[in-house]
């Protein structure tokens, strides 16, 4: 059965001060997890929109807040980059100059070759990089839409470059899983190739299906809306998600994903002959092969057993049915 | 905002006797829903496997229980074909003769085309075909998995051949209606079209990558399965559909299904390219536009609107966090 990590409890602060720059979806989840378990002593909010920073604040989830990434790091202990990916490099020479000797710095992006070369160059002797990116979220965006337990369970990978300090890359992972993470070690490169194929390549397809289904004559986007739950809707879910994370994602991982997006094509077209010569026994292989994958992600605790991820309970909830 | 079928309440009769033949998710789904509302006044089932009927009498789900389909028709008003769409042609010769009189035919396959040129020849004259499908179901399979809320504000859509008895066609609508589900007709050729993209080529995309995961060397199945959460899980769902009713989708819907993934191939190749050459702004475009059709389908009430599909919230109350 599965290891579970049943969720964050009161610990020691890993961190005095803890600077998360970027208050959206993930940033903001950090925030208030952190602060639930007590594991940093101030958490200090930045976030270039003046608007976002002031929803951050009437939310409560910092004890200071700033529109400047370079004052909200002056003193930091752990400096945690929430922004999209594409805006990593700016931020970091804009904070570089201001950051405490000692002090490590981190980021939650979806990539991380990319980020490593970007981050790298701008950082000073005696600042330690250590890399993370927490594979979780949902498809909402913003403040508001964080929430504590948004780690609890999921996986947060880092990747400290070769010569990392070891006791900064510890430090990293203890808050993680100070606030419910599993944490797991890589390199980048190897990071980018399976983030690749279990979320890029996911996403991208995803997107594609939504954008092909609205652009059909034949069939209209009202028959596509009220006949959406054969299966079509589970994919609008994911192709609801950060457009400017999304398409950060795909121009700073290209290579990895181009490699999966050419193994999926291949296979497609493989099944695609499957259907067009009729070959019941090549479909029926494939169909029974992959339920085995499903079975591996529930019992490992990464996923609802519910049918259709306990939809059907969470409309009862809301009906009152 | 939506119009909401809350769910089905007592009602008249619509039926005297109904026979399901096939008692799995769907099956096993109606025939607990027209019993909770009273739909017939008796339910009849049957499967051809014994250990299933046996399974389904256990439940309690019908009044009376056959493995022979040409039996448990003998003196029905009204017999559902919820077979996998490839057995329904047989199914359809085995009942023939011992059809009644007037009695009205009607199933649930996801292709219609293929079902009502391979049912029509079949029946007697003075038998009614009505075929339908009903727009629902989740990724499990057998008489366990159905529950009577399954339809509840899905729709139905009924295709009757030209000439088809109105009132036969009206009836199988009550019927439908009564277990809460909306009606819409249309024909075979266009429910075919339409469900291609909203249901067919989805499951195809979904079964295709999780094969392509599972195949990969550089990524192990373990990394696959840990990592899930960045978007890959909600594919698997999909792709633990029961594979022979997906099988016989796709040999008997083979034209539209070419057709759309042709259309869903022109799209990828376009957005593989954009990535190829950095295109950020044809990222970012397509990535906005795809939001709009989410909202669309939770206005209408066919998605929940909770983030994550409501996931953390199933996940809490089965932990009791």
């Amino acid at each position: 059965m599965a290891q579970r990590n049943l969720g964050p409890s009161r610990t020691e602060p890993v961190f005095d001060r803890l600077t998360i720059i970027g208050a959206g979806l993930i940033g903001s989840s950090i925030a208030r997890a952190v602060r639930k378990v007590g594991a940093a002593k101030s958490v200090v909010l930045a976030d270039a929109s003046r608007e976002v920073i002031e929803r951050a604040r009437a939310l409560n989830l910092g004890d200071s807040y700033f529109t400047s990434a370079r004052e909200a790091v002056v003193g930091a202990d752990i400096v945690i980059f929430c922004t999209p990916v594409g805006a990593i490099a700016e931020v970091a020479a804009e904070v570089a100059p201001a950051l405490k000797p000692g002090a490590i710095v981190s980021d939650v992006g979806s990539v991380k070759g990319a980020v490593v070369a970007a981050v790298g160059p701008h950082l000073p002797g005696g600042v330690h990089f250590v890399p993370a990116h927490p594979v979780a979220g949902t498809e909402q965006s913003g403040p508001e839409a964080g929430f504590a337990s948004l780690f609890v369970n999921r996986w947060c990978i880092l990747t400290p470059p070769e010569g990392a300090d070891a006791r900064a890359t510890q430090r990293v992972a203890t808050l993680w899983t100070a606030i419910g993470a599993n944490v797991e070690v890589m390199t980048p490169e190897h990071h980018d190739l399976v983030l690749a194929i279990t979320s890029h390549v996911p996403h991208l397809i995803a997107y594609n299906i939504v954008g092909t289904a609205a652009d059909l004559e034949a069939v209209t986007r009202s028959e596509v809306i009220k006949f959406s739950a054969g299966g079509f809707r589970d994919f609008t879910r994911i192709a609801a998600s950060d457009p400017t994370m999304w398409r950060d994602v795909f121009l700073n991982n290209k290579d990895a994903v181009l490699e999966m997006l050419g193994r999926f094509n291949e296979d497609l077209t493989a099944l695609q002959r499957m259907i067009r010569r009729g070959d019941g026994e090549g479909l029926f292989d494939l169909f029974t092969r992959t339920r085995a994958i499903r079975r591996g992600i529930v019992e490992v605790g990464q996923e609802t057993e519910a049918p259709d991820f306990g939809r059907q309970s969470a409309n009862e909830a809301e009906e009152g049915a």
